[in-house]
């Protein structure tokens, strides 16, 4: 029976696909890459391009995070899917980072299991661990707990004392208020593992050289 | 000059280390790798082995996770890696999962740096990404925040919807009391990726079977 992979591909450097995400891309006849944009290029499909075998079809599917036609989007993607699936075909659908935190591949998932197909979700690097290994900063050390957080929830943080602000991109004056307000130090990390990637701690370099792919980790010790 | 890598080996599954992990593993003339117990096997190197080298040589030394001689016995596998270093080898560090989060390695990258030695550091899957994956439970979805943590600060547990408790051995029934007072579905891994994996979703079968290398996501959506 045809299978559908999720298959994190990690935050950007092609180095940082794992050997089983390697292994099953090279060995699947279809693979599905989500991008952002409508006819625009996919990051995840960059990353993982060199892997996929050459008699592979590779199909590029519209996945805007968030919006209104989000829904509709993912369900055209899952047709498509559903499609190959039904074909006999095995399904490589690659995503940035890890499958399982904050990606859209969580719903395309629901519907191929409720179609009954068997699927297989392949861990990634996150960008937070990719970061902390390129800025040489500790996530979360001894008893202490670890808080990841959208940039648009800064203020949700407490007493945490090691924070990682994903999607940071346009809020960046309001996460550094927030985080200086707090006593926090942090390091901003841009592209990381791809063509300009920067570690920047100077908050005026920071908000100058602002970044879609970008993330804060913090901690106050 | 000599350098140290810090290579995340990732959770259990020999196939989920990153294509760089391998091949600088493959490439380093020195493998160092700790073990929980003195004189006891190195989890990370078994997850490892397959990929070192036969000519490379290959060093165990005891690290505790915590415990009043675990700074010692890092500043004892410093001494044995400056050796190294000095000697002008390149010298790889496996640890588990990924090298910022709740490693040792942090500390005995700081001695490392402090030298002038040159580092770098190469990031792991995470046990929770990979547990997530082998559960098909996302992690966190949409705008929300996600907070790990270890099970001795499972009382931490504040508004989050979205929680990782990691660390549970031995904390089993205070973080299911605690999840369950919260309003939380919970599924627990063990052994991700390594013989003896399973996911449980029943309170009775998690105590009963309790073991080291097992956490537990959770949410309340």
């Amino acid at each position: 029976m045809s299978k559908l992979y999720g298959i994190g591909v990690g935050p950007g450097d092609k180095e940082l696909l794992t050997v089983k995400a390697v292994r099953i891309i090279q060995s699947s006849p279809v693979v599905v890459a989500p991008s952002g944009m409508a006819g625009g290029k996919s990051i995840a499909l960059e990353i993982a391009e060199e892997y996929i075998n050459n008699t592979s079809e590779v199909i590029i599917k519209h996945f805007p995070m968030g919006g209104e036609d989000q829904e509709d989007k993912i369900y055209q993607a899952f047709e498509v899917i559903e499609q190959k699936l039904k074909e006999g075909k095995d399904v490589a659908f690659l995503t940035i980072g890890d499958p399982f935190i904050y990606s859209t591949y969580i719903y395309l998932l629901k519907y191929v299991e409720e179609k009954g197909y068997e699927t297989e979700t392949v861990p990634g690097i996150t960008s937070f661990s990719a970061c902390a290994s390129i800025a040489g900063t500790p996530l979360v050390i001894g008893d202490e707990g670890l808080l990841i957080i959208p940039g648009s929830k800064v203020h949700t943080i407490k007493d945490e004392k090691y924070v990682v602000i994903m999607k940071v991109y346009k809020h960046e004056e309001e996460v550094l208020d927030v985080l200086e307000q707090k006593g926090f130090k942090y390091v901003y990390v841009k592209r990381a593992g791809r063509e300009g990637q920067e570690v920047l701690m100077d908050r005026e370099a920071i908000t100058q050289n602002r970044e879609y792919m970008s993330l804060i980790i913090a901690n106050r010790i």
